[in-house]
């Protein structure tokens, strides 16, 4: 990919949208669009202590070469990272080094950096811009559209945080492929979301597409991320603060936040989420409301992923049904699902793309995918 | 007073504005007030533990008379409390009692309660719906307008926070005037403010007024915090983001913040603003931008409120000067000045009212009132 692409986010009743911006290569221009996008007198460059060695210092380093102040914060990888402590540490970090209101948050790595990185940018002195430079696909494809931050608590994932949208989005692909295989599977598996609920043609195109992706090659991997930004800016853009169209990037996320947690969290989130988009997919088609096929379909495309049709060993269906009852979507503890009409095409009319389902086949479902 | 007066805020950039209801004896109608503002499963009512003997636990209880599901979480009474350590640990009370994204925030105290709370409800699942019961005079005639919230770090006062406004603010001025006198007097200060930088009849009306609040008239009281209400909420209404107009509520603020920081927050918010406004009145003058006898008028209803007009004992006016240097407000670790033309005029024009001034001048007059 030679060409640059730009994705605005509009922003639903806020004031501010803003770009995406994708190229080869385009982090080596990161010194100069930085302070074009987010003026600031001091810049706190945040990212984990491996992805500090490999790009966070270089951006610390090119934006001090630029003339601007810059500071490299670093914290161990690692989701038990994306905690209170570790934003209290961060914060305090920036405020003993003299950061002001006058500061920036430039945010480098996985969708741990990013939810992280932005919730300190958004309590620092009441909230200051944020620059998201994603570095995992799946930081890239899905974290870092929508201004979603925030950090775990003992009771759940992603339960404190804030919407504190970016200013400025910059991904390069080629940063990607760096990744080893196994990451690009779980960022593969929000794309597959994203061509499962608004676009067929996208969904067919995966088939082709994910091998390569899986192989490491940039130019597909510039498609892929490309068309997925394009569908979730698109959903953002039109419901900032989820209260109705967004509900719909739920899909797979019932089941696959209840097997998450169900699994102490020792199965990453993209393979639940694969798994989940399987078995709501059966859901829907046991209730009558997805086509038929539409399972089947999503399995060969999780399967291409080289991720796991069945439930994780030892994992007992009725302990994962009892976890969707604490899901953040429902309403007074009832659990939502967001079902398929057909692949590419999400069931619902006006705003409830969220429904309640009968739990005995949830039940049935999950049963079925035992291991 | 026996109507009602509704003030508007009006949402700068924001799609929400909200509505701030004045009336003696409203506190009652809460129960039928809250959930027709902020529609909500479950109501966290949060107040300090002796707030909640007083008004919280009659707030709860109305609400659950009213077919409302209502908890009362508390903490300890004072600034203290105004933590990160608080914060999380209101935020864990609320998750283990099983609220969800569906909940409300009632924060029912001064304004600790309503930062603190506010701050929750600001972080609670990315934001849930707020309203604010303020129950002393500094609560209500200047925390709860503006839609900041947060907490106190090591570092500093309101480093770390968000701007989250409220559904609703309810202000029941009988419930001022049952508040000591000392605490009046806080409130008193910023209403002084208020006629300082933009109102000169209400500063004059003011000599009259202060005493009859100090002294616990109800008719007095609501007429002040109303008139405080206003003209807050008029600027916060076009400039809700603190770019802009809204520097001007920071007049006193700058020496103020220094006095309190330097006596390592010992003497109260007020009493260092009251002091700090007469201060930068007198810097003012000196510089030639402040009309002469605007520092004497504003020393004279400080005297009406019972506070010193001396630096407190053992302060020293070049350890004052260094905590102006690290004020939030400052570019670049500058400090700036929001400065008088005259009584009830703010000087600046277009959008620079907060200025450089040069060292030597403040330390003069922090100076001239050394004890």
């Amino acid at each position: 990919m030679l060409l640059e692409e730009t994705i605005h986010v509009h922003a639903g009743g806020r004031a501010r949208g803003y770009p995406i911006r994708v190229r080869s290569g385009i982090r080596r221009a990161l010194p100069q669009m930085i302070p074009a996008h987010a003026r600031a007198h001091r810049y706190a460059v945040i990212a984990d202590e491996a992805v500090a060695e490999l790009y966070g210092r270089e951006v610390a380093d090119g934006l001090r070469r630029e003339g601007k102040e810059a500071h490299l914060f670093t914290f161990p990888p690692g989701e038990a990272s994306k905690s209170r402590g570790q934003w209290q540490a961060l914060t305090d970090a920036m405020l003993e080094a003299g950061f002001g209101r006058d500061s920036a948050v430039v945010a480098v790595g996985g969708g741990v950096t990013g939810d992280l990185a932005g919730f300190v940018a958004a309590t620092f002195m009441r909230g200051i811009p944020l620059v998201m430079v994603p570095t995992s696909l799946v930081a890239m494809i899905d974290s870092s559209v929508g201004g979603k931050v925030g950090v775990d608590v003992p009771h759940g994932k992603n339960l404190v945080g804030a919407f504190h949208p970016p200013r400025l989005v910059v991904v390069d692909p080629e940063v990607a492929v760096t990744l080893p295989r196994a990451e690009r599977a779980q960022g593969l598996a929000e794309a597959v979301k994203h061509g499962a609920i608004l676009d067929p043609v996208y969904l067919a195109d995966l088939e082709d597409d994910i091998p390569c992706v899986m192989n490491g090659e940039v130019r597909a991997t510039a498609r892929v991320v490309v068309r997925s930004i394009e569908i979730k800016a698109d959903i953002v853009s039109k419901d900032e603060r989820e209260s109705g169209l967004r509900q719909v990037l739920n899909f797979g996320h019932t089941l696959g936040h209840a097997l998450e947690a169900a699994s102490g969290y020792t199965v990453p989130h993209g393979s639940c989420v694969a798994l989940g988009m399987v078995l709501e997919a059966r859901l829907g088609e046991r209730l009558g409301v997805t086509e038929p096929g539409t399972a089947d379909l999503l399995a060969r495309l999780v399967r291409l992923l080289e991720l796991s049709l069945s439930l994780p060993p030892g994992l007992d269906p009725e302990e994962v049904l009892a976890f969707t009852r604490s899901d953040k979507k429902g309403r007074a503890g009832r659990p939502r699902y967001v079902l398929l009409a057909a692949p590419g095409r999400v069931a619902g009319k006006g705003e409830e793309w969220a429904r309640e389902v009968p739990e005995e086949t949830v039940l049935e479902v999950l049963r079925e995918a035992a291991f």
